[in-house]
C-alpha cells in the first residue's frame, strides 16, 4: 500500500514535457519526466513521400521534403508517443504535459505565403520541387554559395568570419538564390522563406504569419548570417548585388532572432485537438537537431558534444563574456545558438554513417549478408591499426570542417590485390576519426580547449568498434550519452525551460540528462600507430584540401607500407 | 574420293611443333601447324600445389611456385595436345612433331644443385619455401631491390640504363639476395640459380647441370642486367658488394646467352617416352611468355604488342642496327630478347586484371552474382566517360612501368555516397588504359613511334569493353592477335624455325601468325572526355609516383566534378 501510495503520488505529482525531433527519414516525438529526464513514451512517424521522406531528382545534388510530412508527422508521433506513455504507466493523463520543444534539421528553408502557409500545400505547388522544404543536404545551390562567399569576401568579410569563411552550398541563401535562378514561378510566389526549425513551433501555436514569426537564433545564426552586430539577417544593400529580389526579400525576414530559453507561443486549440495535449502549453523557440542534441547531452563549457549519425555536428559552448577569435572552418560562432548565455560553436562532417552505409548499400561487398554493418564491423575489429595499409578521406559528401568545401569527394589510397571489405570498412571509420580529430585539434588550435568528449546518435548508441577506434584515433575517452534520443530530449529540456520546470539550462540539463557508465578509454599502442597514421592523413587532406598545399605525396603509400609491414601479426 | 586423298596428303606432309606455355595458374601445350599457324591441338594443366598453383604464406609479398609441378605439367600438357590432336585430326601422328619452343613466366628463378635439379625437388627441402621457384610477382626482395638500384647508381650506372633506371623487386638478384639474408641454409645449398624460361628447356634437353646450360638472352637481359657491352651478368666485384656469397655466385652462371633461334638440344630419350613426342627434336631457347607472345602476336618494328592478362607486357622491336637512347622506366632494352637482329623492349603494369579479378574476387559488390565480371562490365559499359567522377591509379600491385616502383599501392578517388559497383569497376578499366597510355607515350618521347597496336591474352580476348576502352583513351585503334595462344603459338615459332620450317622468324611469323579481323576504333567524343581526364590521372600519377611533382591536387575532385556535370546525361 505505502509503495503504491507512493508511486500514485508520484505519478500524480510528475510533470512532463514534449522534444518534438524532425530528422532526415522520420520525426520523433518523446514524452520526458522534468524531475529526472525519465523517457516515459516516444513515437517515430516515417515521412511518407519520397525516397524514404526525401524527394529526389536525376540531379545527385537535389534533396527536397514534403512540408505536408512535417504536419501530419507532428500529430501521429505525440498522438503515438502518449498512447506509449498510458501503455508504460496507465496512470499517466495528457494533461501533465506542460511544455514542449521542437527541433529540426537544417538548414532547411521553405517557401511560404503571406500567412507563413508553405506553398507545397497549395495545389498549384504540389508537385513543384522547387516550393518543397530544401532539405539541409540538398546541394544544388553550389555556384551560388560560391557567389556568395565571393560578394561577402569583397565587401563584407565580417558575415564569413562568424562562419567558417566560407558560405556553403547546404545554406539558407544559397537555397534561396539557387531557387530565384532556377526556379522564378516559386521564388515569385513566395511571400517568405522559412526554416523548417522555425516553421514548426510557429505552426503549432497559429504564429506563422511573416509578421508575428519569432525566428530561433541557431539557423539563423549558423546557417543565415544573423548576427546582432550587424543588425541582424544580411543587409538589403548585400543580398540585394546576388539578386535584386534577393534583397527585397531582406524587409519580410524576422527583424530578431531568439534563443531557446524563449516561447514562441501556446499550443493552439486546433493543435490540441490533433494532438491530445493541453491547449496553450508554452512552445519552445525552434532550433536544429544536433544544437538541441547538444542541450540533450549535458554540453557546457569544455565538453564537445558529437552528434554522429548520417552526418555529424561537433559543438562546444564557451561564456559569452569570453574573449572568441573567429575559427576558420566552423560553421557558426553564434551567441546564444545552443545555450543562452553562450557562444553557439558548431563544426561538423558532412557524412560519417552516410560514408558506411554507402559501403553495405551500393557497395554490398561479398552481398547483403557478408556485407552488413554487423558483419564488416566484426571483421573490422580484427585488424591492427595500419594493418590494412590503407588511408581515406572522409569526403564522400564533402568537408565541412574544416575546409568547408562541398565540391571535394572519397578517397581511398593503399589498395593491394588482397585488400577486403573489412579493411575498406576499417578504413572508412578510421577517416570520419581522422575527420573529428582534425575538428578537436581545430578547437583547441583557437583557445577552446576540449575536456570531454559526449557523442550520441545512432552511430554511437550501436557501433562500439567506432566510438573505440575514435577513443584510439584522438587519444581521449569517448564517453556516451544516456538517452538514445537526445535530440528530441533536448528539444524537451528546452520545453521544461519555457515552461518553468526549471530556472534555466543549466539546472534542467543537471536534472535531465547523464552519460552512459560505459567508457570507451584510447588503447595506447593503437594511439601510437594512430600518431603515424594522422599526419599521413592530413597531408593528403591538405594536398587535396587546400590551395596552399606544397609538395609531392610519394612518401605516403610508402609510409603506410612500412607501419603494415611493422604493425602485421 | 579426290577430297580425302588431299587431306591424307596434307595431314601426311603437314609438320607440326609444339609451344608449351608455362603461366601463372598452369601450363599449355599447342600443337601448331608449321604452314599456317593451325592449332590442332591443346591442353592446359593446372599446377597442382598451393592456392592456384602458387605457394603462399602471411607475407602478402611472398609468391613460390613448386618445380615438380613445372615437370609434371610438361608431361600431362604436351600428353593431352597430341590427344587432342588426334581427336581433331585421326590421321596425325606424333612423328610429325618437328620441333619445339618454351616460354615461362619471369623473372621465376629456381636454386638448384651441381646436376641442375631443382633443390625443391629434394625431400629436405621439399616444403622449404625458400627452395621453390619464386615466382615473378614475389615481391619479397623490395629492400634488395632498392639496395641492388642504389649500389649500381653509385658505381654501375651503365646497369640500370638498360632496365629503366631502378632494379626491381621482381627481378633475378632481388630474389638471390633476399633468399641470401633470410634463407642462408638454402643459398648454401644451391650451386646457382636458373630461370625458369632456361631449366625447362634444359632439363627436357638433358642440358641442366650449370657448365652445359644455355641460357636465353630475354631473362638474363631484362631480368639480370646481362649485356655483351660488359661481359654479361653483373661482374663478381659488383656481385660481391651486395654480398660477398652473391659474388662467388657469378662464376657459376652462364659465360653466355642466347636468342631464340637457337636450339638448346634435342628432346631427351626419357623426354620423349614421357610426353609421346620423338626423341632428339630440337627445342628452342627458352623465353619469357610475354615475349614469345609478342612474337605469336606477329612483332616486328612499330607494332607494340600488349598482353593483357593479370598483369600486362608491353612489347616493341628496334633494328639492333638503329641508334638508340636509353628510356627511363622501360623493364629493359636488351638486344635479342624478343626477335633475332631487334632490341627487345619491354615495358608493363603490374597489375591489370589481377585489379579487376581483385574487386570481383576479393570486394565482390552486391554478392557472387551481381559482381561478376560479366555483370560488372555491362553495368560499366553503360556509362559516359567521366560519368562517374572516379579517378583510380592502376597501382594495387605497384607500377612496372614508367614508375618502376613496387611499393606503391591503388588509389580510387571521387566517391561519392552514391557511387556504384559498376562505376567504380569503369573506373578501374579507365585507370589501366591510362597506364597504358603513359607507356605509348614513353615510347614515342624516346623516338619510338606505335604505329599499331596487336593485343592479346585473356582480357583481350574476353572483354571488348576494355578494348573499346583502351582505344577511347588512347584515342588509337586496338587490335586483337588472331590466335587466343599467342605465348604458346610464339614458343611453337621459335621451334618451328630452330626446326628449320621457316628460314627465320620474319618467315615464320607471316606464315603462322594473324590478327582478328574485329577492330575497336577510338569513338571520338570519348576520347575528348579521355583527354581531359588523363592529365588529373597523370597530376595524382606523379604527385604520388614521384619526387619531383610539386604542388596541390586542390584541382582534381573539382575539375572530375565539372566533367561528371558536363557529361551526366
Amino acid at each position: 500500500m505505502t509503495s503504491d501510495g507512493n508511486k500514485t503520488m508520484k505519478t500524480m505529482s510528475a510533470s512532463y514535457v514534449i522534444g518534438l525531433d524532425y530528422g532526415t527519414n522520420s520525426v520523433r516525438a518523446l514524452l520526458v519526466n522534468t524531475a529526472n529526464g525519465r523517457e516515459l513514451g516516444t513515437a517515430v512517424w516515417n515521412y511518407e513521400q519520397g525516397d524514404a521522406g526525401i524527394l529526389l531528382s536525376r540531379d545527385p545534388n537535389l534533396a527536397r521534403q514534403h512540408p505536408g510530412d512535417y504536419l501530419k508527422g507532428a500529430e501521429r508521433a505525440i498522438r503515438g508517443a502518449l498512447r506509449d506513455a498510458r501503455r508504460q504507466d496507465p496512470k499517466f493523463k495528457p494533461e501533465q504535459v506542460i511544455g514542449m520543444g521542437v527541433d529540426t534539421t537544417g538548414s532547411t528553408p521553405i517557401p511560404v505565403d503571406r500567412e507563413g502557409q508553405a506553398l507545397a500545400l497549395r495545389p498549384k505547388f504540389a508537385r513543384d520541387l522547387a516550393a518543397m522544404a530544401w532539405l539541409w543536404k540538398d546541394h544544388t545551390g553550389v555556384a551560388e554559395a560560391a557567389e556568395i562567399t565571393a560578394l561577402a569576401r569583397e565587401c563584407r568579410p565580417q558575415y564569413l568570419a562568424k562562419c567558417g569563411g566560407v558560405y556553403s552550398s547546404e545554406w539558407f541563401f544559397s537555397k534561396l538564390l539557387h531557387c530565384r535562378r532556377t526556379a522564378p514561378k516559386v521564388f515569385e510566389a513566395a511571400y517568405s522563406w522559412v526554416e523548417c526549425a522555425d516553421w514548426i513551433p510557429a505552426m503549432l501555436t497559429g504564429t506563422a504569419a511573416p509578421e508575428r514569426l519569432k525566428v530561433g537564433v541557431c539557423a539563423a545564426g549558423h546557417k543565415a548570417m544573423y548576427h546582432d552586430a550587424w543588425g541582424g539577417y544580411p543587409d538589403a544593400e548585400f543580398l540585394g548585388k546576388l539578386d535584386p529580389k534577393l534583397g527585397a526579400l531582406r524587409a519580410r525576414l524576422a527583424p530578431k532572432a531568439y534563443a531557446v530559453d524563449q516561447a514562441v507561443g501556446g499550443l493552439t486549440a486546433d493543435w490540441a485537438r490533433r494532438t491530445g495535449l493541453p491547449a496553450g502549453i508554452p512552445v519552445a523557440v525552434g532550433a536544429f537537431d544536433a544544437h538541441l542534441g547538444g542541450v540533450g547531452c549535458g554540453i557546457g563549457p569544455g565538453t564537445l558534444v558529437k552528434i554522429i549519425g548520417t552526418s555529424t555536428c561537433d559543438m562546444m559552448v564557451v561564456p559569452s563574456d569570453q574573449e572568441l577569435a573567429d575559427i576558420p572552418g566552423l560553421c557558426g560562432i553564434v551567441p546564444g545558438s545552443i545555450l543562452p548565455g553562450y557562444y553557439g560553436l558548431e563544426a561538423g562532417q558532412s557524412a560519417v554513417g552516410d560514408i558506411f552505409n554507402w559501403f553495405v548499400n551500393f557497395i554490398q561487398p561479398g552481398g547483403p549478408k557478408a556485407g552488413s554493418h554487423a558483419a564488416l564491423s566484426q571483421g573490422a575489429a580484427k585488424l591492427a591499426p595500419g594493418e590494412s595499409g590503407l588511408l581515406a578521406l572522409d569526403w564522400n559528401n564533402g568537408n565541412r570542417t574544416i575546409l568547408v568545401d562541398q565540391r571535394l569527394t572519397g578517397l581511398m589510397l593503399g589498395q593491394t590485390l588482397y585488400t577486403t571489405p573489412a579493411e575498406i570498412y576499417r578504413a572508412l571509420i578510421e577517416a570520419t576519426a581522422f575527420g573529428a580529430l582534425t575538428i578537436i585539434n581545430r578547437f583547441e588550435e583557437y583557445g577552446v580547449p576540449v575536456r570531454q568528449i559526449v557523442n550520441c546518435g545512432g552511430i554511437a548508441e550501436k557501433n562500439p568498434l567506432v566510438m573505440q577506434l575514435y577513443a584510439d584515433v584522438t587519444g581521449r575517452p569517448m564517453r556516451v550519452s544516456r538517452s538514445a534520443q537526445t535530440c528530441a530530449l533536448g528539444a524537451a529540456v528546452a520545453g521544461a525551460v519555457v515552461a518553468g520546470a526549471h530556472p534555466g539550462f543549466s539546472a534542467a540539463q543537471r536534472a535531465m540528462t547523464g552519460l552512459k557508465p560505459r567508457e570507451f578509454r584510447p588503447n595506447a599502442a593503437a594511439h601510437r600507430v594512430y600518431r603515424e597514421l594522422y599526419p599521413l592523413y592530413r597531408q593528403v587532406h591538405d594536398a587535396f584540401g587546400t590551395s596552399e598545399w606544397q609538395g609531392n605525396l610519394q612518401g605516403v603509400m610508402k609510409a603506410l607500407l612500412e607501419i603494415r609491414g611493422r604493425v602485421r601479426r
